[in-house]
């Protein structure tokens, strides 16, 4: 059998008879970007064989797809920095300040602790254990709680412990008041319940540590999904889950990960596993298939069919999650298969389904999900926007991670590029900020015009006819990391601007299904990690978000992780969550029949339509 | 290391360091008796050393103490038949007809099965799995069930099965009529929903495979309690616990042995594993916290406090059982430590919970545990009679397994006693049918007195002086399946008087304490497999049972089985139970200030009070 050498991590495998080289780094869990499940499509798994004799299709003259690579003999494979992510540039420094909207309900965890000095037993009352329990928790309005099996085995043990003195733990399960005791432990608890609170996304994972009594966060971390290494986005994700035993290690990864960031998030604030009591989720709803391991082939296949909108509240220890047994989870309610729990979460966060103004709300991203409404309606799509805006389908475009551009400007004159990357490394490629910045320098400066398109008259050494047709080079190989040249190419403006057209069709269609336009919008909410590195100006410039007085506007931030959040602090937040998840009602964009006129309309710069864009000026 | 062999298993092996004899056969699954959970104190795991040289305790020139045997050398062990337990002996053929109360209700078993046509999704209609399924089922009035997490992983493939068309099974929880899902399989079941019925004893197990539809009894098999190998009762097996992982190793075997008696009524009615969908056990109050792996500590320390009385319904999966994962498990509950769930669940299987008429329930046994009560009321006691009846505490005493005299009938003139034995083999010891039909023989006959003092005057060759005293030779050696003389020596009677008269004590004070006499029961019930082997004239005859019209008199057979039958085939009969057990007062006879007085003068036979006992004439 031929060995396989990958580099740059050194780590060295025999390659079994019809493995591909990116079906063996999965198995050793080396990371090469994937974004088509390993079907040859998306060229995103390129790495350079330095020895060795292969076979398999290439990409260019240098690099070969490492889905479709069989080594003849032993090779050295080295994986290059764009098909690897970093995790580091995940802290990166956000460009607006989240506006995270604050409650003004007292903080009411569904989570409780009680302490309990019950009688200790006697030869007139040797009532037992548990009846003795409930009996005092019956003289304090709490009845019938479930006690878990695991809780009873360790009763007798924990009544003794402090000679009937106990701290209980439960929570009362918002659909039907029903109490579950969570944990028991013998004498006075001083330490507050805590609780996880965690945003499960395609591409990361964020998790914060939450003190259920003060609803401090006591600790933050996130890192990728380690599903990445399996397709880049939902849908190679669910085709992945076709192989053998593929949902089962896509679920089994991301509990691992969630042990790990749990463990880090006990480092970082000292505080003690036997004190988690609670795990709040939210997530779109193919993440949360794969999370709770269930099968998602029918989201795709038609009719598009998921397993569950709701879920129960289950517990830890069934679902795999590293906690104590008895800790409930509760999951985020998703609307329909591309309308996840994360969207319903932030609608929670956001407050808007609570408030009388009229609210867009939109969470940027491959699905580029929105919602409509107020405390009285609430309307949502999902505008299948496509990955552009994470740098998908973008000749240089890449993850926002370390080395990727993330802030463009041209110098009108000039048309010579100011950039800056994350971590200010030289530079890979562009990433979803920094890409939106330069269409909207191009088009400001006149290097593009309303349709997207170069000045084919202008003679200047970065506007270029390449391979893919005209192009704006960003920086010369000699600067870049990769030793290429990091352009950008009409192909990739056409899918900037389909990808931003689909965006304001959405809002246009979502409105006018309920009789409004972009002018009775009173706020814009800008919701997702991504959304808050984004230039609002840009945006506008550009045709993706609406030109509307700025103030109206405001980032949110991360709502997923704070609906999730909610969830725990705010005992009435559930039902809450479970009533926006019922009042939205979704819209089917590309049934409707005025979709394509609007999307059609939106396909210039910033729009066909210059009178939705009066403070829009471009170049030409 | 000195290596065992054992006979007549042929079994050998090596013994550790510091490792008994006893210890070792525990470890290879040999069955020695020991009632004293290895102390030295029973003398009951008697073994023969063939050859080899020893270290240990004698119980006579023969036989050693296997708890008390430390090899020297290689030696060969012989277990002889007194020591073990032969199952086949279970199956022996009852002396009444068990007379099982039939109810006179419809069945309806708390788990239910339903066949759905769900209307199979389109892209109009593209509600998710679970939601579709909820609402079929809340059209049918079955609102919010909860579906369990292994359900909701398989939910989308079976309802792809058979074109959206299911049957589910499901119960409801009497306590708060929350609708469970049990199981879905694809399309429509003819077969009925399984339950199994279990009475969990001390000595033995007893289980039956029960059609939910119909109530019939489609197979039946019984076993040892394996945990018999680790002490014989309650006591001795609590002790064992304190050994380092005791507890987890008598709640495995059990669980071991049920498992494969699930195995075999299987195996001999041809159903199928997938349709039982319920269990139900009954057990006194150690067996149930030794199956459910509660510390049984606290049972025997004072003051005497059991983990718990009742139990939620836990499934299948976390309480270990080899059972489908949700399959509801439903415990009898227990009043006190030493009436247990085995005492309510017979209390419900008699009926005389639901009826006018006086009743007597008694459970003959160890504990002797008793009941006197009808629908108003129910006051119940355990009357610690001592395992006599069961053959502990009497020289040649033995359980009813095969070689065991269970008939006794000595004649008046000759003296010279008829026999049977249990499987009609040699005998080898009396069990307790036979030590009750024995004592009353030699009492009609005159060879024992009031007191229970054999005639000192008679010259016969079967009325001799001991080594324990004055014994009357039921079998001479050359005859017996031991190479021993078979006795019934005057400790022995001395042990059967105080057992009979802690139960008939136990009547009175029960009586007593509601202001009732023996004269005003209309009913006595005899509950217990031991109870319908039992000759209703020898046990009025020495005063075990009080001398009443003898149509009085009803054998139920194995009421705790039948009780755990009932909760799966009435769905009202759990809540039924739950009241049995509210209901039913325990009085502590010890504490009764009367107590002594009623159990002394009882020390006589049948009574010192022979008004008590007008048909009842002995000899002398």
């Amino acid at each position: 059998m031929a060995k396989v050498l990958f580099l740059p991590h050194e780590v060295s495998a025999e390659i079994g008879k019809d493995e591909t080289v990116i079906e063996l780094a999965m198995r050793l869990g080396i990371h090469i970007n994937a974004s088509c499940g390993g079907v040859g499509a998306c060229n995103k798994c390129k790495v350079l064989v330095e020895s060795g004799e292969v076979l398999g299709e290439k990409i260019d003259e240098l690099y070969y797809k490492a889905c479709t690579l069989f080594p003849k003999t032993d090779v050295v494979i080295r994986i290059p920095v764009e098909s690897q992510v970093e995790r580091s540039a995940l802290l990166r420094k956000i460009r607006a300040q989240a506006l995270e909207r604050k409650e003004k309900l007292k903080i009411d965890s569904p989570i409780k602790r009680l302490y309990l000095e019950l009688p200790p037993p006697n030869i007139e009352d040797n009532t037992p254990d548990l009846e003795r329990l409930l009996f005092a928790l019956k003289q304090k309005g709490i009845k019938d709680p479930y006690i878990p099996y695991h809780l009873l085995k360790k009763l007798p043990y924990v009544l003794r412990e402090k000679d009937f003195k106990v701290t209980l733990t439960y929570f009362e399960d918002p659909r039907n008041q029903r109490i579950y005791i969570v944990d028991i432990e013998g004498g006075k608890k001083e330490e507050s319940p805590l609780g996880i609170a965690m945003d499960l996304g395609t591409t990361t994972l964020q998790l914060e540590l939450v003190d259920l009594v003060s609803g401090e966060t006591l600790a933050y971390t996130s890192d990728y999904n380690p599903q990445i290494s399996y397709g880049e986005d939902v849908i190679s994700r669910i085709e992945f889950t076709r192989k053998k035993d593929g949902l089962k290690l896509l679920s089994e990864r991301v509990r691992e990960k969630i042990a790990f960031l749990i463990e880090e998030l006990l480092k970082e604030s000292g505080k003690e596993f036997k004190d988690i009591e609670a795990f709040s989720l939210a997530g779109n709803t193919v993440m949360t298939h794969l999370f709770l391991e269930l099968e998602p082939r029918f989201l795709r296949e038609y009719p598009y069919v998921p397993v569950a909108k709701g879920y129960p509240i289950y517990k830890a220890k069934e679902l795999g999650l590293p906690l104590k047994e008895g800790v409930p989870v509760f999951l985020s309610p998703s609307v329909a298969s591309y309308v996840g729990g994360d969207i319903t979460a932030g609608v929670l966060a956001s407050l808007m389904a609570e408030e009388e103004a009229l609210t867009l709300f939109i969470d940027l991203g491959t699905n580029g999900e929105i919602v409509v409404g107020n405390k009285d309606f609430l309307m949502c799509a999902a505008c299948s926007a496509g990955p552009a805006f994470e740098g998908g389908g973008i000749k240089c475009g890449m993850r926002a991670t370390s080395g990727a551009i993330e802030a463009v400007s041209i110098d009108p004159q000039t048309f010579e590029p100011m950039i800056l990357t994350i971590g200010r490394k030289r530079p890979k490629g562009i990433c979803g900020s920094g890409i939106i910045s330069l269409l909207a320098s191009l088009f400001r400066t006149g290097l593009i015009d309303k349709a997207g398109k170069f000045r084919r008259d202008l003679k200047h050494p970065r506007i270029r006819e390449g391979e893919d047709g005209f192009e704006y080079v960003l920086v010369f190989k000699e600067n870049s990391a990769t030793g290429h040249d990091i352009v950008f190419t009409e192909n990739d403006i056409e899918n900037l601007i389909r990808a931003k057209g689909a965006m304001f069709a959405g809002y246009q269609i979502l409105l006018e299904s309920v009789g409004l336009t972009l002018q009775d919008l009173e706020r814009i909410f800008l919701a997702g990690t991504f959304g808050s590195f984004i230039d609002l100006e840009d945006a506008v410039t550009i045709g993706l978000l609406p030109d509307l007085p700025r103030d109206r506007f405001f980032f949110l931030g991360n709502t997923s992780l704070q609906g999730a959040k909610k969830v725990l602090l705010y005992a009435e937040k559930f039902l809450e969550l479970e009533r926006i998840a019922q009042m939205m009602t979704h819209v089917e964009l590309s049934n409707h029949p005025q979709y394509m006129d609007y999307y059609m309309a939106a396909l210039f710069l910033p729009h066909t339509d210059e009178g939705l864009f009066p403070s829009v000026k471009g170049g030409i």
